[in-house]
């Protein structure tokens, strides 16, 4: 990733009650408050790669304002403080970016490891190993249609893979790992299991709105409504018509993507009736998992535990000792 | 229904163990099998408007194969004996129908106790008092496609409405009520709820092979692997999509459909978010239910209680004295 | 509804942070407290028809005691602040009511839109629709015994119909439907409809404890202990008794009371087992459910969801374009 | 239960396919029928203290047929087969008992191993412990009331304590366990767990129809459509309403009715809120299984599982080696 | 209890908002912290036999901190306030003990009613009453073992039995009712209950981490990632190899611990397949109610119900009228 | 596999009512019975490669009994007729296997598709890519230790896996699945994800008694009492204490074998708390679920559906037409 910023500041995630800090980051967004005493204040939410923290700047609050931008750089000087139980950065001082300070919006926003264009051409690469001509046309042409979105889109609004280009870095993964379990059961059609799995959340693009930096708003009226995975059926039965795809072919990928949260009350009212449908569920599921275990051991000493993990069902993980996560 | 057979003959339904017969019923299948003992005989499950038996023809069964056609009439004698807690009915003569004898198809195969075309123009008429003339269209466009498979539709392979005219009776029903209980509520729109009525289970006519007689011999492929709701939510985005359907009403209508079973387990994976699909929900069931219930009461004396049923949970349901189900 | 006071002021829902207010409300609660630097206050609850808000009186709060009774009108003066995520009432200036203002506290209690004794009269003449003399007799009897209690009480104690007169509102609604029902299924026996309509919920009158305003204060202890299905179903029992009610239709009554909530874990040991109590249970639960939706729905604009809504499943509810909820 | 025919001929539960067998057993149930072939034959279901077992008799039936009276004792002669998966008897001889053979019916019905009128004795003393005069009188009373259905009524149709005098049994030793728990949790109070342990089923005589014998035909429809605990509710109230029971303890013993059974999908639509309602579910609890557990050891080698028990959820259970279980 | 410093100052269960306080506590933690506006203050927590209470010193933090020791007892002067719906305590004056000021810490730490030297024997009694001189062997020895931390043991970090000696106390109870049903019971083996109910918990001691005051930190990492049934388990094993402990023996004491919490979502893979398994669940389920009701109800009035209680699935509980806890 | 005698014969899976065969088959078990009407006959369960099929000699029975032995070979002559809805063969001549027909046991039990030592060998290499000398060495001992029962045990007694070898052939695609997962998610370290891998199961050979077939008859007494997953756990625990394992990697180990399962209802108490212990159980599930969905599609033709599997949770599946599934 090269040499960014955090080799001279501490990042957010870092962050004790007590320190003093003096850092770059990004304002996600803020407002001018007043206390119940009648004083003004601003309220921020700022970030980095690796947090988020709420901050307050209780003198001169117009003067602050004026300098604030949301999705821009400031610096900042201050000191971390606990209220109720959560931190608070006291800020003293504040300002915008100098011309000559080279800092990229990208090294403060939570992004994948692989640069978005990379991920990009090694999935359309992917669909290329497709053998059947319409399976791989249906696959080239729905990328090609959401190639821009791809680039950006996290995978999620919250949870696993919620930052920018986590959609294509959930499905890379989800390829290498479909494509070695192909070689040890044969049985499985890799058409089926590369085009499973290039479609099996694109329509999240449709399901929710992402800004530029991964960060997902809201979901839309239709993903509300119907949701990713009803829109993605709709998505290859329209599609499919439009390349003359098999009837056939085009609903066993429909089910494939209806099929692969697996239970009714994960949104899969069909259980998968195809053995490559059955496989999507399970690469989709460890992807999931590995990230979010990952992402929790980052921040735990070997030999210790996390915290309870709400998404990993409240549980507490366990690092052991001299394991390979760095 | 005018005056038919039940007048001089015992229906299957009032059959006991010991009973003599002499009765006009539908062949449904048959099948030559040998006993252990090696002896030939042949093996008929009949049918009347009320019930299904098992028979067998132990006597010259070569002879008696010669006048068997699958779906044709014939006349039988015979006895009902009790074999591992079935009836059965030991046949003693069994012959094709004679010319002279005037008797429908129609008169043995259970239907819904209103003619089909009859049905269907009250629907029609429903759709006609929708005000919205995209949703109108729409909904009257994709009758029109339907039309002679709604004509014969059982409304399920089995349980509720599962015969001839069962669909369009289903619907029928359903139109009724949820006008009477727009005028209780007047927030629903009944735009949303005569719509949402007729296209909730139309594509059953897709989801189902049923012949002529409104039995069902199998799921489709596509019924299997998606399921008539999932096939309703796309012929409405597809239906709409030719006549420039305004894509807010799309949603709305497919969400109706999509949530209109409620539970997850159910089939459909999301609850209903509009206060019209809510209403289509109770809708549906009412109608299944009383039909359940009226099924079951039938046979039952007042002041007496049902076996238990399958399809009711395993209740056993009690018919009140003196209440009004004839 | 007529002119009324909200003609001229700001309802309390609608009030949004930083507003400046001036009107007419009903004192709910309210205490003298010390803060944390020992600085007394006065900590109010105040509502009208649409809903409550915490207030503080920081100044003089020895003077404002003096003026505050509860369940008496004040007018106020203030504006309005955010503190911790809730909008809060800075009292600038209070004082009661004054002789010429000519305002019923009725006007600023929520309450059914129809008038109790209305109402009353309407779930009487239904009763009346009842043909079987010794049903009509034992339904009288019980609306006669608990007449008083009926104009005022809510069907809950929170969610749906919580407000005055909800209970009758809640019958008289379920009744209309019932009856409109009955003609679509000729085989329910609107005797039964009626009565187990009317007694239902009746119970709710022995089960909670509510003030004239509708409002409950807490379960009772037999209400706690057993509940007012369970109450019902003695009440029956015992009235029934009382006028030598068949005991077969007794009973047949409070099993329509005991098993109309369906489901064991929500208070029905038994699920239904007549027809007539199978559809009492769904014209409750539809009843419910459109109090909520349009309770909801009143404050969405057309287009837009809901918040999540805990009493609908914490589901977010959509209010379609151009449909009929004013 | 001194000297009995078991000491000189094997018990059906004993039987093996290939034993032959010349026993006293009782009728239970016959019935001339006719197999496939036209052949008529007795069928018939005898009993004796340990189990049923099917029996036909295939020579002569109808001079069988004529010695046959349900409820009496008969001597039979045959061999076991074993058919389709069950032991049958195939009868040789059978004829009824001779005026000599002095051997009463109560030595072929399974029963409580103590005698009814020792039973009821025992309980009406721990009646007799109870402190309250309100609530001890109440007790007297309902026992008094329901004292002949007592002596001879099971406490289910099947499974646990499902024989003659059954339900005296079961509330006796939950009497014995409730007397001796109470000296370990001083804070229980025993007026409430004696008069709750001896209430709690005490409506089963209303909910089921049972013969002298302790065989239960059917549930009553009061008791299929409220159940023996709202029965006991009622009961409570009534009686206790003729005696002036205090409001308060009525309904804390109504409560304990209601709630014994602990879990709503098992009939309790409240859980338990007193201490002693807590106490009474594990009191009948624990005499249930126990119960089961000593009835399926029973069959049991040591050192050896017993088949599947569905009464105990389906369980294999082990019978450890050298334990007390003769 | 003899004579305790209750006698002389109000306990912290019994404080309310406005009380002014002057008692003996003991220091649980404290730290010194910082206000948004920039003052130290220093934050405790409190505790006595009854419970524990936040408290702050805004005056002179610095020379507070000096004289405060963890675990140790102090003097504390000040007065009570209601800050976010919690109380708290405004210390005005806090002290070090003076050396004639005779109290124990025992005095202020919650404990069972019974010394746990007296209860250590007690339970060592029970153990020599099994008859089986290897399973005796067995049970003295993980006794002896373990002796020195069942002294000050809780049964429990939080909910029942959560107080210094808890686990013998909790051990205590069950065996002497065990004792008493096996009375009632017969086929029940005492060696295995008394063997059972003393190993059952009793890898609690290598579960978790607990003080000499019967508070636990945490649990122990073994202790999350098997837990105290499966070190059970293999405490049984392995000590039983070493004394040569028959394997059937073993396996069954083994099952008995693995079985013990019933149900697989509470810890146990297999349910109870012994008499005596399914009778230790139950010793362990009642004493844990009785524990957690008496608890409950020591703060309740007669005639009133308790607040809702977490650990009894959130029931809110009744005292009758005239009972026996005091 | 070779020339084997399927070249020549009709396989038991491809059997149809109405053909004959003339084939080696291999007796599982026999009986002499007698018929209702008391003719004797023998009664037997052949099986082959493929699969299992009744069958009845009538003719004869003494004489066939003669030679008939259970678990060996012989030839039988006759026909397939179908009875109760199942296929049957009805013998016309059998006889044992002659010196000359070259067959063996091996050919004619279903085994895994690798001959075992080879796959022993292939786990023993897995196991030496182990880096730490403890868990290695762990895992060598116990591999050591259970060698010979680990050449023919299977899986399962039904399901996945249920044949000769099916232990190690799980295990083995296990290892190569874990090995190329590993190489995509870095963080995983393999040294745990083989120990994992090849202990998981292996205390399946104490939990269940199979022959040299791979049939397993029955679950030892162990087996039933905890089952394999706490055997697994004490194996590890005192292997590890021979070696001096350290603690920490002992309890990850043990904890892996735990949670594999991942939730309670299907045996472990704990759900997976390290990365590789989450991996092991979708490493289990693939293996299994791959495992059902080859061995049902093998009978499934192109383009059709299955009967409904009982195994995958009654699912009906589908096999695309064109597939890979030869």
């Amino acid at each position: 990733m090269g040499n960014n910023i955090y080799d001279n500041q501490k990042s957010i995630q870092e962050l004790k009650a007590g320190d003093k800090i003096d850092a770059f980051v990004l304002v996600k967004s803020y407002d001018v408050k007043k206390t119940t005493a009648g004083k003004l204040y601003v309220d921020l939410n700022l970030v980095d790669r690796t947090g988020e923290i709420n901050a307050k700047i209780w003198e001169n609050p117009k003067a602050s304002e004026e300098i604030l931008v949301e999705n821009s750089i400031v610096k900042v000087r201050g000191e971390i403080l606990e209220w109720g139980g959560a931190l608070q950065l006291k800020v003293n001082k504040i300002r915008a970016l100098l011309e000559n300070e080279n800092i990229q919006i990208s090294q403060l926003v939570p992004s994948a490891p692989i640069e978005p264009n990379e991920m990009l051409k090694e999935v359309k690469d992917f669909a290329d190993k497709i053998k059947d001509i319409q399976i791989r046309t249906l696959v080239n042409n729905i990328l090609e249609k959401y190639n821009n979105k791809l680039l950006f889109y996290p995978a999620a609004k919250k949870n696993h893979h919620s930052y920018r280009g986590g959609l294509l870095y959930h499905v890379l993964r989800m390829l290498k790992t479909g494509e070695m379990i192909s070689m040890i059961y044969g049985s499985l059609n890799t058409d089926y299991i590369f085009a499973g799995v290039i479609l099996h959340d694109i329509c999240k693009v449709l399901e929710m709105d992402s800004d530029d930096f991964g960060v997902v708003s809201d979901y839309t009226m239709e993903g509300k409504l119907l949701g990713h995975i009803i829109q993605g059926v709709k998505e290859i039965e329209i599609e499919g018509e439009k390349i003359g795809l098999d009837r056939e072919k085009s609903i066993v990928l429909q089910h494939m993507i209806l099929s692969h949260h697996y239970e009714p009350e994960y949104g899969s009212p069909k259980k998968p009736m195809t053995i490559e449908s059955e496989v999507l569920h399970y690469l989709d599921i460890i992807d999931a998992r590995m990230f979010d275990f990952e992402n929790v051991l980052k921040g735990v000493e070997e030999g210790r535990f996390s915290d309870r993990v709400w998404v990993l069902d409240n549980r507490s993980v366990y690092k052991p000792i001299d394991n390979n996560i760095k």
